[in-house]
């Protein structure tokens, strides 16, 4: 990859999409960071993403505002309970109440108006199969499909110009192997939030599905955690 | 199909959408429509919808808030003049500067999230393929791989559930073709507005593409346009 070719990452200030961004700021890519403030309980994650996109040197960084609560149906952004303490078992199979409806749908497609107007080709998502919550959004035939429609969405598609890819380089990572990659490529993790319920100034609750994700993924990997929870 | 099956419609406050709306209603749908703010200039559709909407009899309107305009790149959120008196030929050859990138990907996303949640299988578009503007997400293999992708996208997807289905009845229509049936479905066309470029008090330049294909429309359908230009 040459330097100068646009990437729009995006970015929620958790430890996926940071390590995403490592990733694609690796394959030298000019970074277009992009972050939404969509309801979600947890909008302290927006500053992380802020303080992360800042430290990785992007070229821009969109906070987007979108009410995804007017819809309800999800945990993360109505008044229903952000589960914890549940079992390993529990946090991978079925799909959660933490759930968003069609989140991940949302989130590229504003990725893709951007990325037109940009001349960019390149879209960089952290979703991810392995340790993940079972979001049906986050699976590999989902984003196949997605890359398949952006290609026929934009002006790009009808002139038969470059194809836009969809990258996804953790869809077949453990936790582990991701913060493992991080860590080679200098990610400092403490910038991150995974909680899905932090209190006011940060710290994470240490029991909702992805603070366990994460404790496992550290504890999997032999780093420690330098989480505040 | 039976009464109390929902369908949600894309709502813009124009000809098409309005049609779309009195197709469904005319299909017994319970009617939830969605109609988006989002930057354009013309933002006075938006009030026009919601007139449209009651008119209707919707069980539930949605209007939702976001910017499509922090990305430029298009005449009708930007900066960029809006062209006036182009020929029936430059109409309909090219991708004109009035196409906003990305923006059905965009309001299709947001239209599954509001089913998903309302537990609905059937959205409706007034996407338009024959007298239309050259936009790329208004073609039939844009929205034949939206729907491959949305029935991935969403937890029915995984489970296997009710197939999502995007129904697009103005496909495959002329505007003469579209008025007239939404003629015979009682539709108030004195409602509605097409016009990018509309004065203060909703007037219709009568000048810009939408205007033109509009006219041309009533013209062809040998109807009177009620239109205020």
């Amino acid at each position: 990859m040459k330097s100068g070719t646009k990437a729009v990452v995006l970015l929620s200030g958790g430890l996926d999409s940071t390590t995403v961004l490592a990733i694609a700021k690796s394959r030298r890519y000019d970074l277009y960071a992009m972050t939404f403030r969509y309801g979600q309980k947890h909008s302290i994650e927006v500053k992380r993403a802020q303080d992360i996109a800042a430290a990785a040197g992007v070229a821009d960084h969109k906070i987007v505002d979108i009410n995804l609560g007017v819809f309800g149906g999800s945990a993360l952004t109505g008044d229903i309970a952000i589960p914890k303490d549940r079992s390993a078992d529990e946090i991978t199979h079925g799909i959660p109440i933490t759930y968003v409806p069609a989140r991940n749908t949302i989130f590229l497609s504003f990725t893709l108006a951007w990325a037109e107007v940009l001349g960019c080709n390149d879209i960089f998502i952290g979703v991810n199969a392995v340790d993940y919550s079972g979001y049906p959004d986050c699976r590999p035939e989902f984003i196949a499909a997605y890359e398949k429609m952006a290609n026929l969405a934009t002006q790009a598609g009808v002139e038969g110009e470059e194809k836009l890819t969809i990258h996804t380089p953790l869809s077949g990572m453990s936790k582990a192997e991701i913060i493992r990659t991080g860590i080679d490529l200098g990610v400092d993790y403490s910038l991150t939030l995974s909680c899905y319920d932090p209190n006011e100034s940060g710290a994470a609750c240490g029991h909702c599905d992805s603070c366990q994700l994460r404790k496992k993924g550290f504890r999997e990997a032999d780093i420690t955690d330098v989480t505040v929870y």
